[in-house]
């Protein structure tokens, strides 16, 4: 297809596209005439990665450069590459100095849910700040409060990762986990709210 | 007790204890000599419900005191005190002008899980502007895709309701909800990241 029908099929402008090829996140298409190219399938897939990664990952240019890197040599291997454009997420980019102490915590409740992550998975880290803010408010909580909600995390999971089961490529694969990773964030905390209003209305209502 | 205990027991300082009390969020003390007050168990829980909703929900102090207003009027009626200080959440404050279709489609889910919430609830326009975004994006979903996240939402908020059992005072309980549910946000996201990394470990990894 021409660069025209590229942009139209992918939602992204020409301009960007151009820019995208320059920055080499995208591979060059087939030469057909003189300032004239072929692109595939394979460009509109990669497009929509890009555009899931910068425009709700919220990852830089040269940053997604290095995913899609990754995700070109790690395509038959779906855990690394899940893990590579999962990666740092947004969430946690605030946790970074998490005292030793509410860390092996964290890892108590890791132990006891039986989970295997990265040893410096950013989100460790998220979960310990959040501990010891907790309790300089002078509230009576440990890991043991956050068990039950462990649980459910991991049912959330589950249904997460049976929504990427429909992709058949990796690339496709890819987008689909960023965007749905990423977007329904915003509405599972908004399902909670509204979760509580009628939990609320059911105990304490008239 | 006097001022200085005060702030020492709730953790507020006394400039900002004499600027609360300046702008009425918190009922004077009961006066024992001149330019001296003394100060009950029921200030310390009031500026730890104050504190909870400036510092932890983001509110200002002119909402602060609308809120703590609310909160008397509505002390024995737990209800309406949790929708009160749980009211439009920060994560939704983006959230307005999601499309009717969209709209119904919330309420078509809403209709399935059971729950009664208000007609106006902010979650539900964030939700309904959730499932436009993706769409744009071409992801094939609807309200269906939801619903095992609205069943595992309803868990997530029955512990949370639990959670502020322990709370005998109504304006203790506020604050506990407030801390509670805002903190834990960053909390629940967190350990589904943890959850799915575990999780595609377990299908894909080595």
């Amino acid at each position: 297809m021409r660069m025209s029908e590229l942009s139209r099929r992918s939602g992204v402008p020409v301009a960007t596209i151009k820019y995208y090829l320059r920055e080499g996140l995208l591979p060059q298409g087939q030469a057909t005439a003189r300032n004239q190219a072929d692109y595939s399938e394979l460009h509109v897939r990669r497009l929509r990665l890009i555009r899931a990664l910068i425009g709700v990952r919220g990852l830089s240019v040269s940053e997604t450069g290095e995913v899609l890197r990754g995700v070109s040599e790690h395509a038959s291997d779906m855990h690394q590459m899940l893990g590579l454009v999962l990666g740092a997420r947004p969430v946690d980019k605030a946790a970074a100095a998490a005292s030793p102490e509410a860390l092996g915590e964290v890892d108590q409740l890791l132990a006891q849910v039986g989970w295997k992550v990265s040893e410096q998975a950013p989100a460790k880290h998220s979960i310990a700040e959040t501990l010891t803010t907790l309790r300089s408010l002078g509230m009576d909580v440990d890991w043991r409060t956050l068990l039950p909600y462990a649980e459910l995390a991991h049912r959330t999971a589950v249904v997460d990762l049976d929504q990427l089961q429909d992709a058949d490529e990796p690339i496709e694969r890819a987008e689909r986990a960023v965007v749905l990773t990423v977007l329904l964030e915003s509405v599972l905390l908004a399902l909670r709210r509204l979760a509580q209003e009628d939990e609320s209305a059911k105990r304490h209502g008239a």
